[in-house]
């Protein structure tokens, strides 16, 4: 619980905005695998702030250090530390922070929960503290990708901006080629620009990012209480600045009727006349498929072998770069004006998170599944 | 993990639709809490089939039979152990579905998954098992009640009938006044005559289900997975036929921006002046509230003594009585027509459901709580 | 945590001595296993009050029901909920109780803990409740027993009286050939009789059981905290009047020295001069064994293919048919002399607890160990 | 699970002998408390290797680095992640051992379960990973202080010198008064001359460690199955080493009857009379005490205000300096003779684990009864 994520593979994480260090801990990890160092820093250059002139000016390197766990290239299934070092903090630009309440943030909450907080930069409830979900994404990628799983997860919304097609309908290959991971390009330069003038405005924007996992065998999921979508849907929500999850075709499905939005069975031979996208896993249920997809890949709280996608609401980032009324520790009327390096748009710098804490749930449900039969 | 559900009040169920018995075990419940039999009763009465023309015919009393855990009327901290033995059985009326799977159900994923499954009316995937929710539910609300915690959810959306107003506009003591559970009786109507109508179809329709918990105190939540809205969201999800879930604004949220969402914070004197319905609890944060709460009660993953509202959408039922195309199990093409007894809408009965599952996180949560400081 | 037992493979219990029934709920048993009731009840029958004139006269059929999680005679990987309903309770000889505390019973801490008890027969803290343990190890046995392994407990000391030799040199088939459940037949008519005695006394007498894995393969056990020995020890000790937990040479073993008791490696071929029992699960580590087995089977926490055998003392019952001096709720000096039926030994019918908790450790752990591979 | 400890208050642990570091996350631990740095660091050293004449030659300074969760000075109620760097390898004295199997390490079940490992100075089994277990038990001694509970251990028996009297007939002050750390100063220097001795013959030994907590309130402690002697017991079977575990009258109790061994309750005023040490904590229960402690200050599985005891066995050392056969890893016979540095006798050094690990327990303990009731 708390601070410990997943089930058998597990991620407990400490850190804070400007402490000395964020990490953590990787259990459960299988033995043997490969262990790509330059793969997982790549995955966490993704996330890295300062990457381009859409996100927070802070300059992190962000250098991950396996303390522990690795053994000649490859994992030894014993415990994985890890640590960066944090290295870019203005601590001093949180000063005035220390006896206020920043709206719409944690500053108030935590400060009643535990009575002591740490106020640079966020403390605890920044969204820094991702960097540990990102190394322990990476890692389950490569599990994964042994698995011949995919995750991958792209912005398809920022503010009224939106993408019109369906996930099948884009290069997903082409999500890096543009500062805000959009695979359709032109709307990318929309909504890079529409970035750009928030942030000139001092304000801030949110949006949507859609993920989508391909290559899951059935089965994966674990009811009654832990059904695929439910630890997906908790994994997002965890997530900084996440207001709502849905899956397959969502809040748009309930007005629709069950007949137009049923999957129907049809036999694998029959699938090449469907319409659309059926890339049933072949190694499994090798003669069904389904003629359609609005389940998003999950039946019954399990995974059918079809594409999962779903989606995953972001609000605005609540540190503004104006002047906003609040109070200060004994409730007393006052103005903030924040200093600091914000991201206006939380969006570009989320893909890479939301797909490693789908690519934890999914590799901790794969081992999982593996104790169902002896 | 699995069937048991919550940290330190814990939920454990079992049981399959056609099976002997649906039921759990209770455990982390605070001693000395006077257990209210009548109350829970009429909670399962709530979610009981044949309440009403547009619920399934399926007739069952649904009582409830405590084994342990309660003396002398009062909880003695020791685990409670429940049940609700099946009496309405059709069994038969399931004996085709042994060989072919129903669209969009859990027969192939459980098939696949298992290697053997209760085909009878689901199983153990049957939304018959949220029997020992609701009891779960009924006991973490006179608990609740206790703290000056409650939760109430309504329907407030079926098909394309929405309500327009937020729910602090209604008076939500009508929501037992109609089949639907609508707060709002002239939509409240129309939902019911939809619903008649799809059921007169054959057919069947989803929507949406409003939940708003009042009282909550400051701090509960536990960052840095376990955040409320994550658990709440996991909880959520984990009801059979949700597919999305959303909190505060939501994925309507994304279009606005940071200075239009951020709930500044407000002397508590100030705020008979907001326009909004800000009920801080009285008992913490006294002298600080926010003069709007489109966080939803919810900040840092804590609440913030803030009314908490979500959002959850549901599918329409994936039982239609009409001619489906399907699979059998060795993935020949043939038909499906649903015998059985079955719920054209399932929200009016997911009602009580919702509010049991958000009862037991507040409660787990009030518990936890209790440990963050010596 | 509390009422439930294991990680993968669990039981979640419930009941009280006087309630209307014992049970529980077994998740993550693997599907597709064949259940044999009546080998289920056969090892109730082992643990079932009344079996000879050495133990207590409460008669009870013990009787148990299973509610779920079996199809067509084979489990389903769903919940298996089961129950015992409790029959032949005299809560009248308990009366006296309910205002004063028994020497060396749990009534005076759960009654400060909980502030409330149910006083008739232990409650909650009755070794009543321990039927719910060998239902969850006679599922557990059943499973273990298509992997070729298998578990044997005995008693192996009654006061003083007590077995010298180890248990390989024991015919371990023929415990169940006296009252006492002991491998040796003279010894265990030596114990019966102080059993007997010891009762006409009305007073108690403890002992010792001694318990052998056979056919472990290696790498059971999840280091840093769950070695094997130190969940078996949990196990154990949470078995009501354990006093102690020792394996391989335990407590004695401190006053050799290394060189004395280290098993030195040798390879297989020679195991057959060896002059003690070696017996490496043919399957795994096929070429090497070890000289002797004074680790008893477990080295750096986990299971090495030798036999595991361990040791856990009992302490006399506290119930005593004698007076003895007490204080009432109030703390005022008082007698009690205990009405009820009551074990003089509760070796006998511990013995299979024993069996069962070890069981289910095994199963667990042997579940565990199918996800540190992908 | 595996390599977290604790339920609330939680440790997850990584690290090898020979790796960059050793350290950990610790979760749960309260907000609020002033953290002592020097206080830490002291129960680091006295687990630190080369600290006398009869531990292990390696040096180093085991300087632990916090990297979260203190704020000035003061716990923050969030993750507290530390490491110890290691510095004093000498990881070519292992090369050999990368081929073969030393006997009765972990070598060769740890290559069975992983099919890897890292085999310098015994990888993630080495006792050196009890560093993180300092850690976590210093920051919960220092809770535990502010509660007016303490924790000590010392060592009881060595080979076949053993103390002859109970813990409470020594000045527990004593202890660090002798490398051995026994409160018997007489005892202690033959102790330790034995050590010196065996070390000579370049063999090992082992013995016994006694642990008293006092001031524990009533009630703590979690059945059925997290009974407070079952999770001490896990807890200390989990050291490396350990081979049993008793407390109260333990093993030795199964020869005495019932009517010798119960605690008979009296009244508080009656105390003085008694010829035992009673010292029940005066916050709770106040009028009430027991006339002896055969119970060891734990009944029915929950501490009953009395002190807490028990005994836990060590085995001799498993690395000899002298030649011993074994295998290599193709099963072929051969014989290894140390190199590196090892401890004759692990119990000096094990001392403030035992009490760690204790502590650890208790505080955990602390925090869950505090949800017993709201």
């Amino acid at each position: 619980m708390r601070n410990t994520f997943g089930n058998l593979f597990t991620l407990t994480t400490f850190g804070e905005s400007h402490g000395i260090a964020v990490g953590g801990v990787i259990d459960g990890f299988p033995a043997g695998i490969e262990i790509d160092m330059d793969f997982i820093q790549s995955e966490l250059n993704r996330r890295r702030p300062g990457q381009s002139h859409i996100t927070t000016a802070r300059k992190e390197a962000d250098k991950v250090e396996f303390l522990s766990g690795v053994f000649e290239g490859k994992s030894t299934g014993t415990p994985i530390g890890f640590e960066v070092r944090n290295q870019n903090q203005h601590s001093q630009d949180y000063e005035n922070m220390r006896c206020l309440f920043r709206p719409s943030h944690a500053d108030f909450t935590y400060n009643e929960k535990y009575g002591v907080r740490d106020h640079r930069g966020g403390g605890r409830s920044s969204a820094r503290i991702t960097i540990a979900r990102c190394v322990g994404g990476a890692l389950a990628k490569l599990a994964l990708r042994k698995l011949g799983i995919s995750i991958t997860a792209y912005t398809s919304q920022v503010g009224s901006i939106a993408l019109e097609k369906d996930y099948h309908l884009y290069d997903l290959n082409t999500i890096e080629d543009n500062p805000v991971r959009c695979p359709d390009q032109q709307k990318a330069k929309e909504m890079e620009d529409l970035i750009a003038q928030v942030k000139g405005d001092g304000d801030t924007i949110g949006g949507i990012i859609t993920c989508v996992i391909k290559g899951c065998p059935v089965g994966l999921g674990e009811p009654e209480f832990d059904k695929l979508h439910a630890q997906l849907g908790a994994a997002m929500l965890g997530i900084n600045a996440v207001k709502g999850f849905e899956y397959g075709e969502g809040f748009a499905g309930v007005t629709a009727r069950g007949s137009e939005q049923n999957d129907v069975f049809i036999p694998k031979a029959d699938a090449a006349e469907t319409t659309e996208d059926a890339a049933v896993n072949q190694d499994v249920a090798a003669r069904i498929t389904t003629k359609s997809n609005h389940s998003g890949g999950i039946q019954g709280g399990l995974s059918n072998g079809q594409d999962i996608y779903f989606r995953v609401a972001f609000k605005p980032v609540a540190t503004l770069l104006m002047e906003q009324n609040t109070v200060d520790l004994e409730g007393n009327a006052t103005t903030l004006t924040a200093r600091g390096r914000h991201d206006p748009c939380v969006l570009p710098r989320a893909v890479p998170v939301v797909e490693a804490m789908a690519a934890m749930v999914i590799l901790d449900n794969y081992l999982l599944n593996q104790t169902i039969k002896l």
